[in-house]
């Protein structure tokens, strides 16, 4: 039985949306290579890029932006490049890593409601910073845990109402989170045994999985468990993408690379 | 030593302001004469008036206007005339009666925060109907007794700090009430032991308090105690009226007419 086409499977999740190639890159080297000996050969990266279906041109020119920007560095050995996060590049990747690869449970559990003794526009955004989210002015709802503006008044979270759920999730990315839910559904019930896959192909299938659900996460904070409706399309996503990640681990670059050499 | 000149001592509160005589005349029934069976002889209420300083004419005028409006009826023996609050004027004296004449240490105790979903026209009356302070849109406070408009999310009070105690308090009538509290001090302070004022000089005195009182404390709810400061201008005044209300105890209207049989 030949390898399944992992080209074919993530059709829907290439075409979704986030399809800058710089940001699919930082996707790609925020899953593969955060560590900071981590690198990336010239060769294994334009194998990636090109199952990713992104134009090796196009592929250059990202890369020449990420190092424009100061994300990547690329150093030469011989005739190859090795392309690594900068120390800024995995700095910013590893504040984001949290958000993407917190599991359902891992998160916040219990919330509470803040209320400021008025708009002052620094403790607002004190707590937005926080993960806290504005239901109304003055009030805010959120993790328990992070330090409150002073005078700020802490009121223990009580069983959430649907509606406050509702208001607390990310109703704006509502309808981005439902395409997602229905390609991750679709994607998981086609695709094979992770053993099935190769390495080149894991790494492909998890850039795209970390790359849909990265360009979503990162704009809202995780509510708090309790506040989370079993049925929010965030979380049906979360579920999805965490089983996913979990179940299809990161490759090693070398193994890529060794595949690469024996074909 | 002569009985002290409640006239003097009182005309502060005469001129503190609610110098409409129908409504201070709604005061002294709603004070002496709440009862079922209770009544005013036409000489006994002339007498009080002229006490309170209200001309002949004017107490006529107000009697009259209170009987067009239906709060009070007359009703002669002979040639004396008997007013009387009617079944309408009591049952409005006896709703206003809680707010008026509760003890400090007698209201609700614990206080809780109520979110609602939206700003819904009908939840946010009801919960002012039901003693609530709105403090930003869609939070309210209150008592944690009453029942909530449907969905509402309720939050049991937590220790409020003194900024929330003062949203709550009605900070429109602190000038009022701090005007109150001075007039109220001197008066405390200068009035002689209850017994030595006449029944027709405490009904006097009790109806000026209830009047002053009265005008202010009806325009807003009683916060429960965990949301009052100790300092709070309607405070102060409560803990007076309270007091001075309990120490100058309610005269009989028999004792007052005896009173004027034995001039």
């Amino acid at each position: 039985m030949p390898t399944p086409d992992i080209t074919t499977l993530t059709a829907d999740l290439r075409v979704l949306g986030g399809q800058r190639v710089w940001s699919l890159m930082i996707s790609l080297f925020g899953d593969l290579a955060q560590g900071e000996h981590d690198g990336i050969d010239g060769p294994v990266l334009s194998t990636i890029m090109a199952a990713l279906e992104v134009k090796p041109e196009a592929a250059r020119v990202a890369l020449h932006r990420l190092r424009n920007d100061g994300w990547i560095t690329s150093a030469k050995t011989g005739r190859i490049s090795r392309h690594s996060l900068t120390p800024k590049g995995r700095a910013l990747s590893a504040a984001a890593s949290p958000r993407i690869y917190t599991r359902p449970d891992e998160g916040p559990q219990d919330w509470q409601l803040v209320l400021l003794e008025n708009t002052d526009l620094e403790a607002q955004t004190s707590l937005i910073a926080a993960g806290f989210k504005q239901i109304t002015p003055r009030v805010f709802v959120g993790p328990t845990t992070p330090p409150l503006p002073k005078g700020a008044l802490a009121m223990p979270g009580q069983p959430a109402p649907a509606w406050l759920q509702d208001q607390v999730g990310p109703r704006e990315l509502a309808k981005d989170y439902a395409n997602l839910h229905i390609t991750l559904t679709t994607l998981a019930g086609a695709l094979p045994d992770p053993q099935m896959l190769n390495a080149l192909d894991t790494a492909v299938l998890r850039c795209l999985i970390v790359h849909n659900w990265r360009r979503l996460v990162l704009k809202h904070p995780l509510p708090p468990r309790a506040l989370i409706s079993d049925t929010a399309g965030f979380h049906l996503c979360h579920l999805i993408v965490a089983d996913l990640l979990a179940r299809f681990a990161r490759p090693a670059l070398a193994t890529i690379a060794q595949e690469q050499a024996t074909l």
